[in-house]
């Protein structure tokens, strides 16, 4: 790689390392940065232009609300990086620029995914889209929800409609790529190309699917960069060359990050582990006189600023999903190194303290890679934020890092992948409980009255009997797992061709380590239901055409959360066995199958759709979210819920393990002993995944 | 397959077959078809309607002489199958209907294969693209050609350059594909798309990338027939059902192919084998007494007239490398049955009789399949016709048979396949004498000066050692044979990717066989070279960087053409050699190697960017087209010629192999005595492929 001619004015200061010699951030931040063990102390509070900034925001934020939930719309510009001039708050005002259209708040016109979609969610809000549009995008391009549904089998349409596999990807983006956005600032475009332009040239010989398929994305990464390029000239920034001072850094990485949301509107669009990485820039600055701490603030104050401003046009199916407007801007703070050092630093306290100078949000989610050995003063100030604003998320990093190292980051809210070298194929969810009832229905929908199952047997007997339904129970879990491997393999082989996420990959390396990412729903149901059918006696009330609609329990039985053996071995032994049902089959790209347990919103959708079941549960009530026992019934307390879901196998749920418990801060006293309460529940109790 | 509710309304008179219950044309024709063993005394001439419709055609084609190439050209309107409004030249003369656009003549414009070539063909005729498509077709929509240009290796693109690898379908249609357009009017869109469905259906189980391609193809396969449904509504015609008399079925055919060339500028959009097949509905309208000879004449006439109206925006540069603007609608008539019936109808009569009805023409090429069987008052006719208008090509049927049976027909020039099961993914050809060069070389073009092929070691020595330029030359054909089939590779790819024949494929079976179709140019120049260095001594001459520009050949040597086996054994390894080099690789979709030896007319344009050979061709002089020998060198007479050509393996070469000669009428006299003559001599040597 070219040596960059006056790399001195670039990098004067930073510590050498293979990082100079190749894309390598990681290499970078391990050479250059500086723990901090202190405590909050140091900390700024908001400067005068961002709180008038900031109440600018919030002007707008109430006009949106009033307004219906959007203040304005795209109907016409088609978004892509350079489609939009230059927009701003108050440039005045701003020390970090950028928006996703011309104007806060606007929602960009993204129809790459489906024009339908896209149609339906200006049309929700009273907009009509520009013929032009929809001209173009059903005579000329095709979207990636049509490819979709140009391939869909009969059998996956219906179980789509019914709901056993839910959530999925093909009318919107798949989201769960992280591009490294470090990159732009540390290497600035023209490396990056250059570097592109190798990878381009390394593939050769013969020409295989696979390889043109590659080569092909990487030219269209190539062409990302050089928008990407262009997107800093139209805000008056060469971000050709790397960034020279802390400002610039995180005005080039922001840059990056803004070039994917304007291409893509992912159900999860995660910007990474950027502050250790930026504080290396801060900390040169600030050592040179350049800033003070105060301008340090306001400039991590405006870059979160402007990610909490990231909106994509939903329609109100997709918020009733996700209850509300999620965008999963998901940072990842803290964590342990591999050489012993944590990689806190004063920028780490800056991230959090966003919270006291704007006020708490639930965006960006800012989430804490959480190990015991984190410094003592980074716990209590995270500790503190915790219960001052409620609006962070923990997860278990001495769990993660020994699979990744320590250059990872989260996705969305549990899914961990490396900065760079990993992404994933998101799959959202099977539902195990309405299997189970498929089960017993002999692939008859409970709700629907149709048969959307293979035409197995049905039980036919008055009670239940525990054998019986887990022979036919694992049938059904096999034909649903590969129906589910199947969708998801056409799903991302569409979202590739019609919808690939060019300027996030532009920021990962070649050979990128693909995550094909499937989920379950209902598994504290499932559990429940057949630990029901084995210790109580579960009878079967059946509806004139025979099919079980309701059952009645009687006795009692072993639930799940309370740390019972019972049946959280029945819940461990579900989750390995559908896990290796997945394994069996075909993944695209031969990606590396995976498995989450995790809803924590659209549980209460998936629970609308699913019948009566064993347990007692009755039919439309939620499911539980992600790994929870079923509300209400873990009566042990909480540290013996935490250890039935403590149980769980992390291999064969690697994507991640949620968790969803709140511990009411007044109840305990919102004070200092809390505040180590709440580091010692962490410390031993964020053991599979993440807890908010 | 459902049957038709009042299939005697359209079926009325034919023998049933396995033709009613599934898609199969052959079937139909067999057990339908009315051979004629008679002469020509029956046709018709020229109806008074047609006349006049053709005499506003003549004056269309001056026009457009006059007008300097095109007569007008869509700048806005993208065709697509419904794209325009229907079209006449005058409709209350017309009896079969349908226009590529709106107008006559009006070229269409079709940049899915790539927006510059578009731009580039408007250019050229003084015409300006609308912003709106260039927009759509940069922006939004990818082309064919970009895709193609986002994959090639550096290598690919000086190859291509450098013409060692030339005429690639990398910037217009690869064409090559003969839709069945038989089915439309056997039976009706309606039926197609159901067994289509079928089709999709049948697609199940593990999602393969290769399935998901196919499950996609076949979707938009059936919205194509659709599309086409509604094509013939524009006109006034239910394509639905099928057609009831000779009248429809020759509409219907004509609406299957229509929609064809709407969407596709193929090189070649040829029409198939539909002379016998029509003669069946023409026969039972004849014996109802619905039609008359005349009549039926004239929907032939005016059918050819259709096909005579084909016309693509071309740019210059093609035209010059086809020498012209060929559209290679050929037809193939006659040929044999496995049966040992012929296939020669009437109608296979009338078509021929269109060229003097309408006078001769190169469009619609048609081709006969010659066997020596063949019927004689055909034969004759056919003598008859090749001697007034010079505007028949033959190829050898006897020779295909056994290869494809008796539904085959020829795609362009010599590609034969089974009509409705295979198609040909169209590769152009590899320049053999600049390899030479470049085995000479050590991989420098002899003209750029550059080196294109990899650095082998370059010949140093005054004069040439056969052994040493054969072992060098092995090297570089197995780089060129791999670099081909590589770039071939990416070319279908992207073809299928950004511009796939839908209403085409929407008329074959689902599981075609592919042929990967390779060509060779330069043939006989580079077994001449390789005879002269044998058998007499060739000296090189230098330039100042060492390149071997010039050779002076000392003393006489064999020379291919005239039945010599010292050279024509040469050629034959050569061809074998190259075969199996190509046999080695990789090819796109596991289709079937295949080769031809064929350049009718831009062997004129490969030998001005080929420079001097040690033959003793001087750099720039046109190399022999297909498997010619070289111009003036076959001094033994046409038979020896004939003889050598004949050597060529076919098995090797089995995507045709053209060997171009004119016999000068005058010379002979134009009489009986002659008919005669070309009758034996195509009977003796029409042995490998075409004669035109």
């Amino acid at each position: 790689m070219e040596v960059l001619p006056d790399r001195d004015s670039y990098y004067a200061g930073f510590n050498k390392g293979v990082w100079e010699n190749e894309i390598n951030v990681r290499d970078f931040i391990q050479n250059n940065y500086t723990e901090y063990k202190g405590d909050d102390s140091f900390l700024e509070g908001i400067s005068e232009n961002t709180e008038e900034l900031w109440r600018k925001c919030l002007i707008l934020f109430e006009e949106e609300r009033k307004n219906g939930g959007v203040l304005d719309m795209d109907t016409r510009i088609i978004s892509q990086i350079t489609s939009h001039n230059a927009g701003y708050i108050d440039k005045n005002l701003e020390v970090i620029v950028g928006l996703q259209t011309d104007v806060p708040l606007k929602r960009s016109l993204q129809p790459f995914g489906g024009i339908r979609m896209a149609q339906a969610s200006l049309q929700s809000y009273g907009y009509e889209i520009d013929p032009y549009v929809t001209e173009v995008f059903t005579k000329y391009r095709k979207t990636h929800n049509q490819g979709v549904f140009d391939a869909y089998t009969p059998e996956m349409k219906k179980a789509r409609h019914a709901a056993i596999l839910t959530g999925l990807p093909d009318a919107y983006g798949r989201g769960r790529i992280i591009g490294d956005y470090r990159r732009v600032a540390l290497y600035g475009t023209d490396r990056l190309i250059e570097d592109k332009k190798l990878q381009h040239a390394s593939i050769d010989g013969e020409m295989t699917d696979d390889k043109i398929q590659l080569k092909e994305e990487i030219a269209e990464q190539i062409k990302a960069l050089g928008e990407m390029a262009e997107l800093g000239d139209m805000y008056g920034f060469d971000i050709r060359k790397p960034a020279k001072s802390a400002r610039e850094a995180v005005q080039w990485l922001y840059f990056g990050y803004l070039s994917a949301i304007k291409e893509q509107n992912g159900a999860a669009m995660s910007i990474g582990r950027t502050s250790t990485f930026l504080d290396i820039y801060i900390e040169r600055d600030l050592k040179n006189g350049v800033i003070t701490e105060k301008e340090a603030q306001e400039i991590i104050d405006q870059f979160i600023m402007k990610l909490r401003l990231v909106k994509f046009a939903r329609t109100p199916e997709y918020n009733s999903l996700f209850s509300g407007d999620p965008t999963w801007v998901t940072e990842s703070l803290g964590g342990m190194g591999t050489d012993g050092r944590s990689l806190v630093t004063k920028n780490s306290f800056r991230y959090l303290h966003t919270l006291e100078n704007l006020g708490a949000a639930p965006e960006p989610n800012l989430t804490i890679l959480w190990s015991v050995n984190l410094p003592v003063g980074f716990k209590e100030y995270c500790a503190k934020i915790s219960i001052k604003t409620s609006s962070v998320q923990y997860e278990n990093d001495d769990l993660m890092r020994p699979y990744h190292g320590d250059d990872y980051a989260i996705a969305c809210c549990v899914s961990s992948m490396r900065v760079g070298k990993d992404m994933q194929f998101f799959g959202a969810r099977a539902n195990l409980a309405k299997c189970l009832l498929y089960a017993i229905n002999g692939g008859v929908d409970e709700k629907l009255k149709e048969q959307v199952g293979p035409k197995f047997a049905p039980i036919t007997s008055e009670y239940l009997d525990y054998d019986e339904v887990v022979a036919k129970y694992d049938d059904m879990l096999e034909w649903l797992a590969g129906l589910y491997v199947n969708t998801l393999n056409i799903i991302h082989y569409m979202h590739d061709k019609y919808c690939y996420e060019r300027s996030q990959m532009a920021l990962l390396d070649k050979d990128v380590k693909r995550y094909f990412a499937t989920g379950i729903a209902g598994l504290s149901v499932v559990a429940d239901s057949l630990s029901a059918i084995k210790y109580a006696k579960v009878k079967t009330i059946r509806d004139e055409n025979n099919i079980v609609v309701d059952y009645e329990v009687e006795g009692d039985y072993p639930k799940y959360g309370n740390d019972d053996d019972r049946v959280d071995k029945i819940a461990v032994e579900l989750v390995s066995k559908f896990m290796n049902m997945i394994r069996k089959h075909h993944t695209y790209r031969n990606s590396i199958p995976t498995m989450s347990i995790l809803t924590i919103t659209s549980n209460v959708v998936y629970g609308k759709k699913t019948g009566n079941t064993p347990d007692g549960r009755k039919g439309g009530q939620p499911l539980a979210p992600g790994a929870n026992p079923m509300h209400g019934r873990d009566k042990n307390g909480a540290v013996a819920s935490l250890a039935s879901v403590a149980k769980l196998p992390f291999k064969d749920a690697q994507d991640g393990i949620s968790n969803t418990f709140s511990i009411i801060p007044n109840a305990l006293g919102k004070d200092e002993v809390f505040m180590g309460d709440l580091v010692c529940s962490l410390d031993c109790g964020c053991s599979s995944g993440n807890i908010n």
